[in-house]
């Protein structure tokens, strides 16, 4: 399945009284990879494709998180990125973010819905099927 | 076990281009929550509790949330959090997000670490025994 | 000119590393401190009034701040907010921020315009008037 | 006067239910901006120069910014920041945020405080005169 990787440098402003990352900040990093990784996959922004397959995006149904060894302000963090399934409406991912030592400090994995705003009440969402030019893209290995 | 509930307003900000919450900034909510459970529970404010048992915090180790309905700006939810386990040095919470029609909207789960810095490391943190007291404070049946 | 004011508590996700409030946090404060001060003028939430004027919200201008003394998490703090200017298109917003004990710790001032999405391309967003209902209850002294 | 430039994407989780940017998010991306120009100028990492200085940082005293162009998750944007004046304890930088077509998009100012713990009571900060060789290098002309 598809994968996509990146470096994120952590930021004063990510981290707590404690000195280490407020653990909301490290969802708000998960949920940029996974952009990243439908980017890379789809050779187009995040904003492209909502446009082109007309969904509002994909809310998170369910994400869970194992946090190791914390990060600090400075450090510079790797995540990588993967597809562990594309199913009809909705797909998972798995995001591992590495210490610049090699260190796993957490991983995490997410089951996100392909969503479009429901046609009788635009304050609703619902799911909505994948494309299958979406899944084939997604499903591809990475080159 | 101690169970506390607060309202929370969902503010323009926590929201995205979506107009849903941004699921990082429930995190933020459940962080708040537990440490208002505490509070309650042990009747001392966080800042309080920090200093009285010397810890620099309680670190998450490991949480997971599945998200139903989703929440816009200028909903009030409710949120019950309730401890599950007191270990020896860590603990578990649960967090339920109730909808004001009453739709339970969230369901989280988190374990955290009762975490002191190193004493031959101030950068490192390490886990530490919970007090009895507050062992006996977070396990009583709420009043 | 319509007077509103709040509390808030500073939660740990607030501060940062020197454990004081990470200051973009405080303009996030002073979004909702405007959004409640229109609330409370108009007696409807920020999403019906949106609704109500068909307006994509009020996104800032100009906006300025002078910090003096800090908040930590735990604290307490009281935010006055006051409209110091109606104009046609756009209005002026005056906050302060006060401690416990009475220290004006934050003055905030901000100039919003009143916007609508642009007909010509729902992208770009434009000035609209204010309707003059709008001007009238943000003009009366607070009862 | 030193100056350093980098570059944003703007991510899906910077933005608000009006599609663009939540202002307040912009703070932080200038807060990044004025620790990269200090790296940039004293060769060292933000976390190292805290060492080094024993400093708790540089809080902000007052910032002021004017928002033109709106910007849109999916935007890079280019954030040029520049030292314009070096007090005894204090000091001002600038910024301007480009979009990608060269509009000036945002202009902002701050004038920060080189800061200490106050030594007779750690929960206090106060501002502590600027080394002369951080002066220096902050005076220098961008090579």
């Amino acid at each position: 399945m598809f994968t996509n990787a990146r470096q994120v440098t952590i930021e004063w402003g990510d981290c707590d009284p404690a000195g280490i990352v407020y653990y909301p900040r490290y969802f708000a990093m998960f949920d940029t990879s996974t952009a990243r990784l439908f980017e890379a996959a789809l050779g187009m922004s995040k904003r492209e494709m909502l446009k082109t397959y007309g969904i509002i995006g994909f809310p998170m149904v369910e994400t869970s998180a194992k946090f190791g060894a914390p990060s600090r302000f400075g450090d510079v963090v790797h995540i990588k990125s993967r597809i562990t399934r594309m199913g009809r409406a909705s797909f998972d991912v798995a995001h591992i973010l590495h210490h610049a030592d090699g260190v796993a400090a957490i991983e995490a994995s997410e089951t996100r819905v392909w969503a479009i705003a429901d046609p009788n009440d635009a304050e609703r969402i619902k799911g909505e099927t994948i494309p299958q030019s979406v899944i084939t893209a997604l499903s591809q290995t990475t080159p």
